[in-house]
C-alpha cells in the first residue's frame, strides 16, 4: 500500500504556504447555484478556513448569499479573485464544461483549487490541470465528497484491515426519480460517486468496462446505464445508475471471502456487516467438493454523524497548509474521468468491452 | 399479439387424446430427488391428473415417497414406464444432462413430456426435442414455474394492458447465499427463472447479451454473473445472479413510460405499482426542455395465494387434453436455452457483446 | 359535525383587525431556544406575516438570530413588546411553566397570542387564558403543529369522509432514544402530539384514561408511559410514549370497520391504506357466525411535502385577519391539557381509571 | 434463581418410569383438528417418543391422519386409551373447555399429560390438575411452545446473563387480521403466548393488571385488548393483542438499563440487540443532572432454525424419563391462566387495576 492510502504516491514536498502554514486558508467560492452555497456554509464554519469572497455572474445569487453572510464580499468578476493577493484558494462549483478553463486560470494565478466533481470534462483537460498544479506546487482537489462519508470510510477500513478478506465482487445501485441534466448523461452525473468510492475501497482502477445505456425520456441523453467493471486483482463490479426509478436506492453489496457488507446510504443503519460465507474445505478436489455455508451474526456498527463536505473541505485546507495529498486527490479525480470516458467509449462502440486508459504512473 | 399470448404460434391441431380428452391424465414422475416429490404432491392433488407411477434408480427415494403415497406404484426402470400403455405422460425431474435423452425416449414412446427447466443442456438438443414432439403430435413442456406465479402474471397483465406504457428497462437481482451446483454455473441454475419471465413479459427474446462472471469459491464454476440484455423494441435489461450474497434478494424493477413496478418475491406485498414518471412536454425542442416529474400513489394490488407448480401442472394436463399450447411452451424453453448459451458465449469471449441465436420462425 | 370541523363552535364575530384585515400580521417571537428560531424562519417567509421583533433574556441567542436576520429588531424586554403598538401578535416559545403568565400579559396588552404546546401547565391556567382571549376578542392559539402535518390531514379526511367506516380503535407509539426533559414527564412532552391528533381525527375527547408509567433513568421523571383511552363513541385507543427506545418509532394504526390505516411518520410512505376487514354476514346469529376476511389492495396515497409549521402560522395569521377559529384552537389546547392531567391523576392513583374533565360547553 | 431456571421449585423425586427410563415414551394424541396433526408429526420424528395411537371423535380426521401414518392405530374412544397399558402419556389438542376433564381422566388413569395452552379454562381447574399430577407423581405439561422458540430462548439468556441489565420495561404487539374464535376472547387466544414469554424472561408473575378491550366485530367477543402489567421488581409491560390489524405484527421491545432488544418474530433477523442507553452520571444531584446518550453497534445474533414444537415435545419426554420439571411447567401454565383471569376481572370491572392471584407457594 502506498503512503497516503490512496494508492497514489505523495509528492512529499508539496504545497506549503511557508511561514504562515497554520493560518486559516482564505477561500473564494465561485458558482452559487445548487451546490456552491453548501461550500460557503461549510467553509464559513470551518476553523481552518475563511470565506474570502463569493463570486457568481448572477447578481441575484450574490444577493441571496450575502443576505445570509453580510460580511463576505461578493463579486461578479472571476478575474478579480485571481488578482486578489488575500485569496489563497478558489473553490469552484460551476458547470462541468467550465471546470478546466477556470481551474487553469486559478492555478496559473497561483491559487490552490478545489473543484466540484468531475474534475474536468475530458481526461486530456484533467491531465493538463494536474501538470499545471504540479508545476506551480499547488493543491488541486476534486470534490469527491463520498470519500469523506463516514459509512464509506468505515467500509474502506474493513477492507484495508482485511476484515472482509479478498473482495470477490461489488454490486451497486444509485437510482432515483431524479433530476435529468440538460448537458450530461447519468454516467457523468452519478458515476463519479461510485467510481471514486470503488477506487478508494479497492485501491485499484478497473482495467475494463462494458456498458449498456438508454435515453428513455430524451433519446440523446442516457438516463439509465448498466456498467460492468473488471479489475486486475480479479474483483468484478456492477454499477447501475438511473434517473428513472420508482424509489431512491443507494445500495451497495460488497462480497468478500471472509465477510459481506451491505451499504445503504438511505438507511439509519448504513453499514451492515454479515459474517457469512462459503468454505471449500479441499480446494484441490473440485470433483467431490463439499461446500459449507456459514451464516453468523450481523452487525450494524455505530457510525458517527458528520457532514462529509465539512470533512472534505478540512482536508483541502490541511493539504494546503500541511503538504499532504488530500484523500480526494487530483490523481483519483483524473482516473474517475478516465473511467467515465471508458463508459462512453463502450457505449459508442455498441457496448463493447473497453480498456480503461493507463493509470497515472507512480 | 399472437394467438396464445406468448408470442408463439400455436400449431392449432395439436395434442388431442381423441375420445377421452376429459379423463385425468396419467402421469409418471421420474426423479425423486429435491424437486420430484413436489411434482408428485401436486399431481396427486390435481383433479386433471393421476400419478400413474414414480420412478427413481435409488430405491430409498422410492420407499420414502411410497410410504407417503402407498397406492402409487414405484419402479427403478424408466423403460418400463415407456412400455406401460396406461401412462399418458412423463414428468421428468432429473439432472439437466439427462433431460434430452430421457425426453427423447419418452416422446418416441408416444408419451407427453413435462421436464424441469432448463429444457435441455444445449439448444441443439432442445431443437431436436421440439422436432420430435411436433412429429409425434405430443406436448413437450419445460417447467418454467415462475410463469405461473401470481405476481409474475399480475405484472404480465399490467404490461399487456398498457398500464405501464412502453417498457423502458428492467433490472433484476436474484441472489442469495445459495447452494452451489457441482455441475452448472449460476447462469444455468438461476438464469432460466429470469429469462423465462422476461420472455413472458416482453413477448420478445433479447437480440444481444453481454456478461461478466466470476467463480469466487470454485474458480471454474461461475457463482456470480452480471448480464446486460438488449431487445429490438429498445428495452434493455440487467440481470444479476449470484449464490454469494449476504441476504436473499428477489427484486425486479420494471420502468415503463407510464408507471413503474417493483416486484419483490420475498415480500408480503410482492407487486408495488408506482404512478411515477417523467414528462417531456415538447419533445421536439430538446435544447430547452422542461421535464416535469410525477409522483403519485403507490398501490400494492392484492394477489391471491396459489401454488405456481399446481397451476403449471394443470396447464400441462389441459394442453394434453385440450390442444392449447401451454404458457411454458417448448418454444419458450428453447429460447431460454439460447439466452443462456449466449451468456456462455459472451463469457467465453471475454465478455464481448453476443447475438442471441435466431428466434424460432413463426 | 360542527362549523369549523373541529367539533368546536366558532364565535363567529371574532378577531377582526378592522379596516386593515389584509395587511401582514406583525408578530414578535419570544424565546429563541430550540424551537423559537423555527418560528422566526417560517414567519419570515410567510406572506401573511412580518417578524416585528425577537425577544430573549439571553443576548447570545439574540445575537445568533440577528446575525441571520439583521433587519429584525431584538430585545431582552418582554414588556417592551407589550407597549409597542406596531406589534399585533406575540408568538411564545418559552418553557411550559411560563406560558400562562406570558400569554396573560400579552392578551391583557391587546396582543393576539400563539404559544407552543402545551397551552399551559394546568387546565385552570388554560381556562383563564381562554376567558381572557374571549373577553378581549383576541386569537389565542396553541402550537399543535401535527394538526397541519399533511399525513395527519390526509387521515383526518379519510375518517371524515367515511372511507374508514366506524373507527374501532387506534394504537400509537411515539418512542425514541430521546431527550429527557428536566422538568416534565414524557406524557407532558410527547403526549400533546398524540392527544391533539386523536382529538382532531375523532372530533371527540376521551371520557376515561388509564395510565402506567415508570421513571427508568430518573425515578421522579416518568420516561415511559402506557396510556389507555376510552371514547363515548365506543372507540378505544392506546398511546405508548417513551424517551427510552432502541429506535425511533412514530407508528399509528387506525382500524375502522371499512378500512385500516398505518401512519408512520418516519417513512417515505407515511400513510398506507389497507382495504382489509372482517365481515359478519348475519350479526343476529352470533352462535353460528361465519366471518369472512377481506384483504384487498394497499394504497400509499401521494402526500405533498409541506412544512407543517408554515401552514400552522399561516392559519394563525388568517385567524387574526379573517376571524375564523384556527384548526389548532384554544379549546382543543385546553382539552389536551385536561387529557394530560387525567393521565397524571391516573398515575397518582396507582393507575386507576380516571375521568377526563368535562368538555368545554358549546 | 431456582433450580430449573423457571423460578419454580422442582419436586426432585418426580416422574421416573422406573427401570425403563430410556425407552421411548409411548404417546397417544387426542384431537386431530388444526394443531393435533403437528403433534403427531413431531412425535413421529422424535427419537424419545412413539406415537401409540391417535384419537378423535371425527372419523374423517382419523382417516386423514392414518392415510399419512398407516402404522399408527386410531380410535374414536378416549377411554380406550386410558385402559391401554402400552400408552405412557396422552397429548391433548382439543378445545379449551375440555382440557380439564380430559386431563383429569388421563392423570387418574396414571398417564402423563401434555395439553395445549391454556392449561385449563379457569385457575381452579388448573390447580386441581396440578394437585392430581402431584398426587400421582405424573408429568403435567401445558404446551407453551414459544418457550422453546430459539429467539425467545436467546433473549432469555441475554436477560439471565445480565447483558441487558435491569429490565426497565417491555412492550409487545401480537396482532394480525386473524381468525376470530367463536368461544374465547383474543386475550385467551393470544395472551398465553406473551404471558408465558414474560414469565419465562422475567422469572416473575405480574402483581397487577389493567386492561381495555373491545369486541369490534362481534360485540361480546373482545377482538382487541390493551393490557398494562406491573411487576414487583419495578418492571412494567404493555401487551397489545388483536385479531384486527392491517398487517401481522409480532414485535416486542425489551428495554434494559444496559442494552435494548427488538424481537420481531416475522423477521429474518428476529433478535436485534442495541447497545444503546442513557447514563445518569450523578444520580444524587437530580436538579442539575446531565444525561449522556449512548448509541453503539446493533447486533443481530445468528439464531439456529429449529422447530419449537419438536424441542417442546422432547422436553416432555425427558421430563417423563428423567424427572426434570419441563420448562413449560404446570406451575407456569397455572400462572398464565391466573394472568388471563386477572385481565378478565379488570375488564369486568370497567378496566380497574386488578391484582393477579397469589403465586404458587414454593
Amino acid at each position: 500500500m502506498s503512503q497516503n492510502g490512496n494508492g497514489f504516491h505523495s509528492n512529499g514536498n508539496g504545497f506549503h504556504r511557508g511561514s504562515d502554514s497554520n493560518a486559516p486558508v482564505r477561500v473564494a467560492v465561485v458558482g452559487l447555484g445548487y451546490w456552491g452555497p453548501n461550500l460557503v456554509r461549510n467553509l464559513y464554519e470551518l476553523p481552518e478556513a475563511r470565506v474570502a469572497a463569493v463570486c457568481d455572474a448572477d447578481t441575484n445569487r450574490l444577493d441571496t448569499i450575502q443576505s445570509r453572510y453580510p460580511a463576505i464580499p461578493g463579486t461578479t468578476s472571476f478575474d478579480s479573485l485571481l488578482e486578489d493577493p488575500t485569496v489563497d484558494a478558489i473553490a469552484i462549483a460551476t458547470p462541468v464544461s467550465t471546470h478546466a478553463p477556470l481551474c487553469a486560470k486559478a492555478l496559473e494565478a497561483g491559487k490552490h483549487v478545489f473543484v466540484e466533481k468531475p474534475l474536468a470534462a475530458t481526461s486530456e483537460e484533467a491531465e493538463a490541470l494536474l501538470a499545471l498544479a504540479a508545476a506551480n506546487d499547488l493543491v488541486l482537489m476534486p470534490g469527491h465528497t463520498f470519500l469523506y462519508s463516514p459509512p464509506v470510510v468505515t467500509i474502506r477500513d474493513l477492507i484495508a484491515n482485511g476484515v472482509l478478506g479478498d473482495i470477490y465482487f461489488i454490486s451497486t445501485s444509485r437510482v432515483n426519480l431524479g433530476l435529468h441534466q440538460a448537458d450530461v448523461s447519468v454516467a457523468w452525473d452519478l458515476g463519479p460517486h461510485d467510481f471514486s468510492i470503488l477506487r478508494y475501497w479497492l485501491e485499484e482502477t478497473p482495467s475494463h468496462v462494458t456498458a449498456l445505456s438508454r435515453g428513455c425520456v430524451i433519446p440523446h441523453i442516457p438516463d439509465v446505464t448498466f456498467i460492468n467493471l473488471e479489475f486486475e486483482s480479479g474483483a468484478i463490479a456492477h454499477v447501475e445508475l438511473s434517473w428513472l426509478s420508482p424509489s431512491k436506492l443507494r445500495r451497495t453489496t460488497i462480497v468478500g471471502s471472509e465477510k459481506m457488507v451491505v451499504y445503504d446510504d438511505t438507511s439509519n443503519e448504513p453499514v451492515r456487516v454479515f459474517d457469512s460465507g462459503v468454505n471449500l474445505p479441499n480446494p484441490e478436489s473440485f470433483g467431490e467438493y463439499r461446500l459449507t455455508y456459514r451464516t453468523g451474526d450481523i452487525v450494524s456498527p455505530h457510525i458517527a454523524a458528520s457532514e462529509p463536505l465539512f470533512l472534505e473541505l478540512g482536508d483541502f485546507c490541511r493539504a494546503i497548509n500541511g503538504g499532504e495529498t488530500p484523500r480526494s486527490s487530483a490523481e483519483l479525480g483524473l482516473e474517475v474521468v478516465r473511467m467515465i470516458e471508458a463508459v462512453d467509449a463502450s457505449l459508442a462502440d455498441d457496448g463493447s468491452r473497453t480498456e480503461v486508459a493507463a493509470n497515472v504512473p507512480a
